[in-house]
């Protein structure tokens, strides 16, 4: 860490803040330029109380040169995360899709859903049973009934199953069920519930949040694995800008980013990213050719019969086109679907 | 809600829209204009599944009317809600200041913070005893034993206590020995919390999400109250913008608007909303100025010595000070400190 | 237009608004549904003047049906524009690389870069002679001579050369050397030189401005259109927003967006979009995968001696590895490079 | 500047890179680190070339020390600059209010403007002669008989005049009918117009462009300033975000920020800032609070008859009342209006 100081700072100023950092357990470096004086911490960084030295007066910045995750960084790890599920891979040369309606609502609807995505080549199924709603008054899912429907889906098709938990004391009863617990956009930093996946033995599909940073990010996935579960999946699912053409912002460029810092894999869901359907099959192909390991995409038998999301679901007439159009993209980036 | 159809659409087009929209239980009203046909649905608009009607090809754009919330809004209510907290009163023409430590950290500093608070004129004490941190090598705060700190504190200074409440499972313990139950941003749509917390009858400070908006923000509220507690506090500390001379950027804008659109009392927290100790004080009074109900701000006995948050954290003296210039810009708007 | 009345508007008051409206010269349609009376407006809507409208007291909120922008619409021309340069064709099944230094520093250097991209199979050499900086304490270009430099570079391998215009005083000198025009991010609003620009027969080039709506560049492009000149290009370069990873935030959801509102054509520039030259690679081929007509990409035959934009420009080398990879990329979804 | 080289680095490449920059004519300072090393380079920054150096692939991050603007600074220049225009005084301790309309519409609308704001209390006539519109089919000012017409309003009360100058070509002629000119956000990066406003003598009012950083705007600033112009007044008129309850959103965190890093003036412009009359009198009021030096505000006789932005212009009865509420916030700060 690199501290400024004010151009002010006296003999004395800079003996306070090197003596400040000592305390931390971190050596010092000091460093005359022409208009400041720069203090440099030697060591541990993560020892360094950055608001205490930010509090002190005559500090004017502070700048961190060491990255703060540790377990999710491509320095920690240099070869790429593989996390298996069922036999799958995801993590590898060949990519994976998973799809399904945002909310089970019924046996028929998810049965369905799940023959075409078998058919049509798509590797996983997702469907909410648990749902977070911006409205109390909306469907809020089927709860432990669509998990058993997931389940008797997953017995027919033999797709494994990806389902969002929203809570800690629900983890047991989804890791039950479910193949991949999903950690939703808006619990990104739902620190309890990070910690409460990271003691399960299932993979969990990290969804980042509308605003969070790199750095948020890869910090929420540090709190998985510094319980123990190293099978964390990443997922870019739009931001919020100011841009309103689309419901939120896929921000594609975090994927060759994310494939670059840290080592585990990275999926992309261009149906949350945008809110529209008719974007859906673009940005697929581009979050594939920029890198991403895999897609997770909304499809519903009757988009306009779904509980939610009908507007940025595709059928599965789309879909099986998707797929069909996805192949020679990920060919022609060496991949394979 | 308003339909708007594309260019091209039919006779049998409308009919399935008119159609569609009927059997969700509202009239329709259908207007053709020179280059598009449009219609209006006619009755409860929170009938509407907005995505299915999105999903029909024939759909250009949906534009809803009504706004989706009711409890918390100006329409429902219409004179402001005052929040009773041990005598005191939020949203009242007094201004109410709470303040105190990011996190408590010993029986000393908290009952410092306690008493500077009170000698100043400060009406009610803050401090984490639950703390959600980016990190998780971070201190993560005292827990239960924090919270018996704040009770202790309360006891000796009369000042009620607010504090954070992460999870679900410990909205009992936390209700037992605080006034105010606070959610923070980060859990502004953690929907089973905000459930929780409206199963209780402590007053509820709900701050907004880093990237909410101003729906997103009521229908949270909205939450809480739709579970039968009516006491919520709303707090702007700060929006994620593309400004970096600030931690977040603090967004007074809401203040004016939600004053507008809802009875619930308003606060402002310019120490997280800047995430800077010179910030305070002038965005302080601007938050007052522009029709704030009261502030929430940090401070510390010795924020060089903070485990957290120091460089946004104002010194008891520099606090004292505040709160002797707030009150004739206070009077200035005819409002009372 | 639909102008929705507040609650409490009587018969009154739709009279006022109503006349209103017709004397703008369009009709009116009052819908009365459960809580709010709507008031469409039926004509040509570019002639409502919506500030006075919402300065009525009783408008709630005022709601656009129609696009403003009508010349640059997908609306008025269904067929794709091609731009013709030089024989070659912009907006065609078959890409189109611009490639080429930030700005022109020495003949050795533009004429070293036009061979290189000639020879890897880019089409257009970019370099800027008139240089924009944020700083006045920069290199601002070379002026004329670099417009001279580019000219030899043209005569040398053929290929059409595009530059940035900055002034409406500069347009006729820029049009004299240049292929194409290209008029900056930060003129996207500088409606005189839009004007200008408008009045030759040369081509544009529009970069998107940093914080510019969907709506905002396509009226951009219309005031082009309008003067006379069809002949634009719409280019994406990043917008900001609050992710600091990458200098700006490639917006690539706005490539499938505007081929469907705009028959314009569409390229993408990565190397601007993203300030980092190992983004280059995946960022143009993700352009390409979701639609994009073409690309512009910062090229410089020595970075490390570039006198601007070094750390986002390719070398010989890696632009012409990135030109083999963008072909498979390109056959993949239909297209030729 | 600090550049971090990337883990691997060897002594060669530290070599590189000392030497890299001791050509650019800097010293250097090498520190070493547990995990990273660090060169210092120690001299004037500005003559080092920050694209080069991280195009250089050893470096993993390049971090400035130094503020890049320097005559605009409140190190170059302790005391407030005082801007005087007709014997008015911007930036000293009495406040002053710009109001006017949004673009000079006829003889009568301007003069009961000048005249309802100077028996208001206000202190300068806005009104926009040429008239940036996002659309070109919007009307776009009445040019030079708008010029006269201020001139005339200008003549009869005795306020003086800032209007905006959209154009190099036109300053001569702005220059000589106004007594402030205006750089309007959508030009805020229109280098040649800084430089040309930066030659002549009048005081400039530059307003802050919608996506501006702190430095960007300082700089822009400096280019005015570097020509030679020292009177140059800053204007915050919002900036854009994801939020859309108001047009744009007024950023006053950068008010005391700028009154920290800069000696000039700075003033809010509420009108544009939020693009809501009913929001103009408490956001006024905050920037006042947080201690704007002045304010722009838009004030129409008959906003339901303007020709632009009718919905965000007070009505004189507004304006008079603001005034008049203004006038003890601005003594509860210590000011004067």
């Amino acid at each position: 860490m690199i501290i400024v100081l004010k151009k002010n700072a006296t003999q004395k100023d800079v003996k306070l803040v090197t003596e400040k950092i000592k305390k931390m357990g971190l050596d010092t470096h000091v460093s005359k330029g022409v208009e400041r004086t720069l203090v440099g911490a030697i060591g541990d960084e993560s020892l360094l109380k950055e608001g205490q030295i930010k509090a002190m007066p005559i500090v004017e910045k502070v700048m961190p040169i060491m990255k703060p995750y540790k377990l999710v960084s491509r320095e920690f790890k240099k070869q790429d995360t593989i996390v298996k599920v069922n036999g799958l891979e995801i993590g590898s040369n060949k990519l994976v899709v998973m799809a399904g309606p945002c909310a089970v609502e019924s046996k028929e609807q998810i049965i369905d859903s799940a023959k075409t995505i078998k058919k049509a080549g798509g590797h996983i199924l997702r469907g909410g049973a648990f749902k977070p709603r911006t409205s109390p008054y909306s469907f809020q899912g089927m709860g432990e009934e669509g998990l058993k429907l997931l389940a008797e889906a997953k017995k027919l098709t033999g797709l494994p199953v990806v389902t969002e938990v929203m809570n800690t004391s629900q983890v047991p009863l989804v890791a039950d069920y479910a193949d991949i617990l999903q950690v939703g956009t808006r619990n990104m930093q739902n620190f309890d519930l990070l910690r409460a996946v990271g003691k399960v033995d299932n993979p969990v599909l990290l969804k980042r949040g509308l605003s969070a940073t790199l750095k948020e990010l890869l910090m929420a996935a540090e709190y998985i694995m510094a319980e123990g579960n190293h099978k964390v999946i990443l997922c870019e699912r739009g931001i919020r800008t100011f841009c309103s053409y689309t419901r939120n912002s896929l921000d594609l460029n975090i994927v060759p980013v994310l494939k670059k810092e840290t080592h585990l894999p990275v999926i992309v869901d261009p149906s949350h990213g945008t809110g529209k359907y008719c974007l859906v099959n673009p940005m697929s192909k581009a979050a594939i050719a920029c890198g991403a390991d895999g897609l997770m995409v909304e499809m519903h038998p009757n988009p306009e019969e779904a509980t939610s999301d009908g507007d940025q679901s595709l059928t599965p007439k789309s879909f099986t086109k998707l797929i069909e159009e996805l192949k020679p993209v990920a060919n022609s980036i060496g991949r394979k679907l």
